[in-house]
């Protein structure tokens, strides 16, 4: 099978297991593993935020930064196909009580007048304005780019108007892989960020969020609420740590890799690539085949290729270190033959 | 002073104050308010719903609709500018906990294929679309009436998703005067309903929500818990049974009036009218002037007519009962010689 | 019929009926209801608090009063049968998202020790204390009095760990005029306080927060969330200026009747007298007739009486002014041929 | 250091060690990790029960049962110092908006005939009663069992309401070991069980929450929004059945090292064992020796021995499997001569 429904598929590396075998671990709700904290330290320090925070998921990640931030009764700005809206479930609704107030991007890229527009005034008829979100890479954008100059216009509007920002970083590393930069690029323009172990970086499981110490402290209390407070969680923080420090680096060769399947899919006729492939994400439309996203996704399973439905006639494909190039080339053919 | 900031502002008339003098009243948390339950049959029927209940406000009847019809984690579809969601305070995401999913409108209308695109499939990942809320006549979209058709377009796609459909009917009334047609057209195509007594029609205070027998009485909670169960109520139900029956009738005059007021401005330079005037609002932009609308609408104030902003430059006119045509034939004097 | 199942059953006097016919009105969304305006003033000054807000209920008082001192995860304190936690429908719940700790009173009072032992401490394990609440007089108490000693204890707890403390006051007046004080020697151990115009002072519909002004500030907004946001609502403040000024005096005859028929209950054998009669509130125990409150109050509603079951053999009875010492000396006759 | 606090402290065996290196794992959110399934069959079927569901804490397993099991407004009946009311941060309250009602236990123990009366009638006062909870053993009662006929009646109190039942038995394997018996004799009087696998089971991380199908269902994805759906997180499934088929039997000698301590302890003057001992939980009051919890825990911790504050003179011991028997001879020894 040739994986490429999603970098979440990675598995933990050789490397990976051997530190989760030998980590040490302790009670982290007493905050005494030394492992998480040391990977809370080199995160931090990474992401150039005073604290950070493991958490188990980039959704749990994100949840936290809506609850710590914000009021019930509030209203955050966020995209239209960004993933806290359109992919958990409506829990920022369900536990922060926050209403969500979409922009419609331009690949994923929110409009800085936009943001203006729609921060609210003081009346008792409207929900105060109490967070801003940004999804750097966006996934539905195609694993998009947001410009460093764009968060820099964003976050001016947000500190004008003292609102918060918080950047859904799950595939940051990525942004700042695409653009030959150092991550702190895009996280001086935010209050706080969450970025995830497990999907380019290859962890088995985890996430990251960052930001002020205050910040930090609400936030630990909000994680054991939602049930995140985990005891010899050391053994996750481990692999975490490796994702850190040593695969950074090699998503490039991700991004590379997407630019090939792009490149090779697009030669194939009634097969249009849509998004402009920033990153690791490729997405083509197959309408001009007649078929369903869902029934080409069945035939490319057939054929040992996993791929997923992102819209009606619209796939998605996702590389990551579990494909290699040969893997990208073989899935070109096949769908050069089994489309044709 | 020439009150044309909202419908609102309508003070009772005398008979409705002599109502209020003689209402039979009880406690209506026993149940025994004979005038509460009056009112509540009669508007049951005139809406053509099983059952109604009388809130204090449209922004009562609304929340309850929306708790009662909905789980928290739940996502309602609903127009970008309607009043549940501009003008509610975030209190659905608030109470009910469920996520604000925006239908762009052409005038306040959703396209149904919008609707249908929007309705969430089953994924862990994703909110159930829980409810759908039309606004009829859309306050923001200038008083526009949703057309009967769709309205039974729209319930179409309700009815095949197996997803209940709320109208926030506070001006329906308008709506059915602005077609002579029998409010119960557009009812029928739809679970709940919500109408104001207090606005066109002019009861002091005072909304009522309709639907099964079933859905009243779990609204019925629902209202106790806002704060909403009340004692000798009838003495806003008694003014309210007039609304009911002696004002519907009238409605055609505030239209005509708002007619009057958008010819009569059209024809002034520099000023435009942005809506299409179907019932008793109407909206202007004042760019052309150079003025913003608050610039606009304190100027006015200083020549004793009171309107609202609406918009960076955009100002929102209502007519009512208050209003006489004269009132009408003065305003445009005034903008005239004063934005000259 | 006799009715004593509350003080809430009373209808407006004649001069309260007037106060509607002739209030003058506005709107009071925008702040232009003159009435309102000068109950809120009036109640403020009574109440020896900075502003004050009109409410369409206790319950929504309440509400407010949570939603605005509180947030989502806070631990509240309050005596295990006060109406915030037995009678509102688990509101604080739904819509303040607190957690309820009770403290288990004698008749009605909470001890200050156990307060400050259940005030919680730093830990992430811990939701944080953030309100206490009272209830004076205390309803399912039978009407008792919460000592203004009592309350001035409490608020010493509650100042020293920086918890607010509102008092829900729904028959505040009671209390006042049972010790024959003036009601600010209670408010004036409590951060906010909230009182029923419609209870024994009479008033068709209405009850009112008091505090200071940024909490009124902040109370509004909720109001407008929770669907009180009200219109030409003076004609509700017109009865409710009436019931302050006129009606607190007789609360007085009120007690007194209850006395009466307390004394007279209790000259009955086989029939017990479970509360104190502070105020206008008599509790009797019917085990030993061998009936259930529910068949107790059947039987004396076939005698044209009206009582309610408080409990499996508790039955309550309310004075109020709709009650004459007449109807009291029936109201135990009756019993007692009923009975015997 | 002698480490008594909790078993929660428990750090993996090198058998744990070596399935966290080579556990197969895959994308769990995809339901592709084998790890867990295995793991979710095996305890499905230890407890009796249709499904399971791998969570990341006791507390996540909680909250997703009663977010699953209950409505918005809805009252729980549970012990007052249960865990879900006591240490879970007012999260049930926060998130799944319901009023806790508490019942005062006889050692943990609830009478069935308290559950009986403080179930709700109908009644738009009344929350509804939405969910009852146990906790089996009940920890801040000193680990002790709540017996099999107790929650047999408990169940048929609950049966008869048509309301849920959920047990928290983050220890309910202790409870099996301490009278020697199947889990399921407690399992078959809950609709729904919680059990972690990292206190005295020893795995580093995670708990399951079992029940039926459908509830399952539903509580995925309750999951999923709290942020507990993970990827490969067979290395935490891993260690989990290890937990679950080889650590059950050894929870006896944590129940015998107990009992010695207890009895040990006994002997001390001025120290009073207050629990029964019936698992791994010794309680005692240290106030005779007139000094708080806080510096009796501060004294042991500088003779490397602790314990926690459990109580104003309370302290709390716990027996694990890093604890040893001469452990336990050493603390009795050590505080003999720290505090004579």
């Amino acid at each position: 099978m040739i994986d490429l429904r999603s970098d979440t598929v990675t598995k933990p590396t050789e490397e990976m297991r051997r530190a989760l075998y030998e980590a040490e671990v302790g009670d982290d709700v007493y905050g005494e593993d030394p492992t998480v904290t040391k990977l809370e330290k080199l995160a931090a320090n990474i992401l150039g935020k005073e604290e950070a925070l493991f958490v188990t998921s980039g959704t749990q990640g994100n949840q936290i930064a809506v609850l710590t931030h914000t009021q019930p009764g509030n209203e955050i700005l966020l995209e239209a196909e960004s993933h806290i809206f359109y992919y958990e479930s409506g829990a920022v609704a369900a536990f922060a009580g926050v209403q969500t107030r979409t922009i419609i991007g331009e690949k994923g890229v929110m409009n800085p007048k936009s943001i203006e527009e729609f921060i609210r005034g003081e009346d008792q008829h409207f929900p105060e304005t109490g967070l801003i979100c940004l999804e750097n890479t966006h996934n539905r954008a195609g694993g998009a780019v947001i410009p460093v100059q764009n968060m820099k216009e964003i976050y001016a509007v947000a500190k004008e108007n003292e609102i918060p920002l918080h950047v859904d970083g799950a595939r940051l590393f990525n942004a700042a892989a695409s653009i030959n930069t150092d991550v702190t690029e895009f996280t001086q323009y935010c209050d706080t960020v969450q970025i995830c172990l497990s999907k380019g970086l290859g962890a088995p499981v985890g996430s990251i969020i960052a930001g002020s110490s205050e910040f930090i402290n609400s936030a630990r209390k909000w994680r054991k609420r939602l049930g995140g407070g985990l005891r010899q969680v050391g053994v996750l923080a481990a692999p975490g740590i490796i994702a850190l420090t040593k695969m950074r680096n090699r998503l490039a060769e991700d991004h590379l890799n997407a630019q090939v399947l792009a490149s090779g899919l697009t030669d194939i006729p009634k097969i249009k690539v849509v998004n402009d492939v920033d990153t690791n994400i490729v997405v083509i439309d197959v309408k001009e085949l007649r078929v369903s996203s869902d029934e080409f996704v069945k035939k490319l399973k057939e054929n040992d290729i996993l791929g997923v439905s992102f819209g009606p006639t619209l796939v998605r494909f996702t590389t990551h270190y579990d494909v290699t190039e040969e893997d990208i080339i073989k899935t070109i053919e096949t769908i050069r033959q089994q489309f044709k």
